[in-house]
């Protein structure tokens, strides 16, 4: 028996395209001599689709789509996940199912059980959970069907759901899992995800196939690192990261567990390459090419241009320095210098003019009320307009630059740097920005050293530093980190010795600000917890705040 | 037996306010005699709670909020909803909770089994379905007590859930139903909730108490309409809309069905209502007093500052007026005039000098380059600067003014007129603004009548019309009614006699324009679909686009 893994990168509602991708891969896998090929969960309309399940023409497509794979299924068995209605009045209108196809029909279709609804997955708004569990046989073999989810109730003490689907088709006796999944990319998943994967081969003494999806979705990027593992817990393969891949394994091969093939896991060597994917698929999928940025000599303007110039290309990035009477010398000089190292186009347009003619515009309003943040934002928002203006007349997708920790207490301007169609280092704590940095020029300079080395200011009032209003970076971003990503609560934190007026004024600030991140581009997701679908919060509410 | 209902306004994750509220209710039931007091589904913390849900620290004040109400309810019982911890390690963390407090104890907790996860809805994000159905005793009744979506599953052809708590708890011989809810306003939503309410009191001849919250959670607008019905189906009363109340019923009376009080159904006067308290509520529970808008002229800025000025009070409302060459005469006058109507302050800015300014920076790079949409932009954004910059000095929150025609086009500037903390009439199609700008104008002109009847004009370049790049708005309105809240798909459209051409083309324009929206200020929800939190699309798609 020799079973295939498609690791693709679909486009979401794209069903010629995918249609097309995976039928191309059957040819392969056949031409490789497989006897079944399998992909992704819902790779029939990319993953996630959202709002787009409720409406029955996108259903009809799926359902048109799977007949078309039906025929492509000649000789060889192809798995594969789409949407499927529930024939029963009672309960939510689809399954999400996984349909294994062979000459022209449907041999068996598989339903998935425990539907992720929490952080960015909404499963059960959409399908009705099945509760009936089928092995199915092909060529002498019994193979046990799961859907993502479905294998990720065990190994930990606090399981979500009341019900393990393979539990439930043991008595069937299989001796082949397969899963197909579609599971984001964050930066510890790989790990976790060989956890509980391996978990389920030490339950069940049964090798299993996982089929993961690879490519973003705007902000969700699949990472793919789909796996082979053995009968007795052992990685016979992990399938690379962040590309497709289509590899056939014979079982008896996988039975005896000989190779092991892993993939490193270095921290910011992924994260990397995921936002470069998150990039490239964000553009690619949308139809554009350019992308134009605000480079302000600063280390994350600095560091989203070189990702944009590495993702898309140094001819396809341009960007604008935007300097203004507060600028230093240096914010000039540090953003040519990585202009001239990326080899990317570069335009100097001084806000000065546009901002004077605001303040003239306002005096007769403002009089001689002190500057104040109200100024402070006209330059932000000015240089907003100048690179809208640009994204609008060339046609670039304007990149945002806001980093996790500004993102998170509210440290930067509305329409201004806020802006953008996709936020690249939103995910990335303003410590992460700098190690980020520091891994990119870790064989020779990209960054300007001076990006990475002077201390952070908004150049938005004479002699500003983000150290005036910010608390030190390293305290603030675990004090972030905590709150965000870990939960806890402002007495946790304290009992983690820091200053609970300190902690105070942290949470207060990322509760208030609410309403900011509510209208900030979508964040490519990195963490376990990303702003944006991951994280929903109440704008009007009154906690900690 | 005399059971109290107590229809509030909370606010979400202010536990002492809500307290505070609900411990005077209690003091006023008692004061009327009753023997139960009965506040809303997850009236501790406000709904929704969302992600605060999963911070332990904001669970232990829903769990000491509890025992500070028991302490108050001193010879009363009082029914209150709050989430719970569920005390098994498998399934999600939280109940969906009921408590009946008594003399300084929990008597009987409820929790929910219906979860609803739809549209604006998360439930099962945090919760898990209960699957016990237990009445309790009081005073020689016994009582139903369930929460919302429990008794939603009757009553319709296609039942979302596989089970009716309702039905469970019948052979324990109830002779009360209580719900507690938290069901939010949309302008079909009252009707459809009494026809609801009375096929459980048909089914089970029961009659039923039934507890709605009231007041605005940022886009989410709760309009009350508690209902005390009989055990017949008689509407014994409908509380009234949009404010608070607490009333008192003798069972007995109630059981004999005498009276009926129900409140009047106007489409237009339910929405007006509804988005002042929206306004109202956002301001006040987030501590601000006063709004901003900028005034074109044009009907949608005419009818939102008409709303806010109605809502916040005409001195707490400013506009500015910001022509530009592209102006025509009136815009200045019909704006001068809804200011005078209203008793509001204007000021006269013009865009002139603030576009020239940009359009002499950007020379050096757009060169001969045609006037288009890069300038046209320029001059809504420069709008958006300015409104932003008194939002900043003053301290006002700007509004947005956009409508749901436009929004869901694209017809709009981002960060331009597509800026504000809060979108008021963005749930409202552009013949709904018209509609509802002549229900305000019914006793006489509030809003010009000019405003009214010229037809709508962006006014970004020389004698603009809306008609020049979008449908009739008859049409384009009734096809997008189709596809947002009816969910066709474009056969369906079609099939209603629509140009296969425009249905196309504009469903096309609708789903390219996600990323505009994802950007866009929350909502106030008044239909059964607004852009927001209940319509959740992919931006990176490619369904009909």
């Amino acid at each position: 028996m020799r079973i295939a893994i498609a690791q693709l990168n679909y486009h979401i509602g794209n069903f010629e395209g995918n249609i097309a991708k995976m039928k191309q891969a059957i040819s392969e896998a056949k031409k490789q001599n497989a006897d079944i090929v399998a992909f992704g969960e819902l790779a029939i309309c990319g993953y996630p689709p959202r709002d787009f399940l409720e409406f029955d023409d996108f259903i009809r497509l799926a359902e048109e789509g799977i007949m078309t794979l039906a025929e492509a299924a000649d000789d060889i068995a192809v798995i594969v996940g789409a949407p499927a209605k529930n024939p029963e009045p009672e309960g939510k209108d689809l399954y999400n199912s996984a349909f294994v196809l062979y000459n022209g029909s449907i041999i068996h279709t598989a339903k998935k059980t425990l539907l992720p609804t929490y952080d960015i997955f909404d499963e059960y708004r959409y399908f009705e959970p099945c509760h009936d569990f089928n092995v199915f046989e092909f060529k002498n073999h019994r193979i046990a069907l799961t859907i993502c989810e479905d294998l990720w109730n065990i190994g930990n003490e606090n399981p979500l759901y009341t019900v393990c689907p393979m539990d439930e088709m043991m008595p069937q006796r299989p001796d082949i899992m397969i899963n197909i999944s579609a599971s984001p990319f964050s930066y510890t998943q790989s790990q976790e995800r060989i956890a509980v994967m391996r978990e389920n081969t030490l339950r069940y003494n049964l090798p299993l196939f996982y089929i993961n999806h690879v490519g973003a979705q705007t902000e969700l990027i699949f990472d793919g690192g789909s796996l082979v593992i053995g009968p007795s817990g052992k990685i016979v393969e992990e399938l690379p990261y962040f590309r497709e891949e289509i590899k056939v394994y014979e079982l008896e091969e996988v039975m005896q567990e000989k190779s092991s093939i892993t993939q490193p896991k270095d921290k910011y060597a992924l994260i990397h390459e995921a936002l470069l994917l998150g990039i490239r698929d964000y553009f690619g999928k949308l139809g554009f090419k350019k992308a134009i940025l605000g480079l302000s000599g600063g280390i994350d303007s600095a560091l989203a241009t070189t990702l944009a110039a590495q993702a898309l290309g140094s001819e396809n990035v341009r960007v604008l320095l935007m300097p203004s009477k507060f600028s230093s010398d240096h914010s000039i000089s540090d953003a040519v210098q990585l202009a001239k190292n990326l080899g990317i186009q570069y335009d100097i347009i001084s806000i000065e003019s546009a901002f004077d003619a605001f303040e003239k515009s306002l005096d007769p309003i403002f009089g001689d009320l002190p500057f104040n943040i109200a100024e402070e934002n006209i330059q932000a928002r000015s240089r907003g307009v100048l690179l809208m203006a640009l994204s609008n007349k060339f046609g670039n997708i304007l990149l945002n630059t806001s980093n996790k920790s500004e993102a998170a207490v509210g440290y930067g301007t509305l329409y201004g740097d806020m802006a953008g169609g996709l936020s690249i280092i939103g995910d990335l704590y303003k410590t992460e920005v700098f190690e980020l940095s520091k891994w990119i020029n870790r064989n020779g300079e990209v960054i300007p050293e001076n990006s990475i080395t002077k201390p952070p200011s908004a150049e938005l009032r004479p002699n500003q530093k983000d150290s005036d209003s910010l608390p030190d970076y390293e305290a603030l971003d675990e004090i972030l980190y905590q709150y965000i990503e870990k939960e806890q609560g402002p007495r946790e934190i304290y009992a983690m010795g820091f200053d609970p007026k300190l902690v105070d004024r942290i949470l207060r600030l990322v509760n208030i600000n609410e309403f900011k991140r509510h209208q900030m581009a979508p964040v490519l997701r990195v963490s376990k917890k990303a702003f944006g679908m991951g994280r929903r919060m109440p704008i009007v509410g009154k906690y900690l705040s």
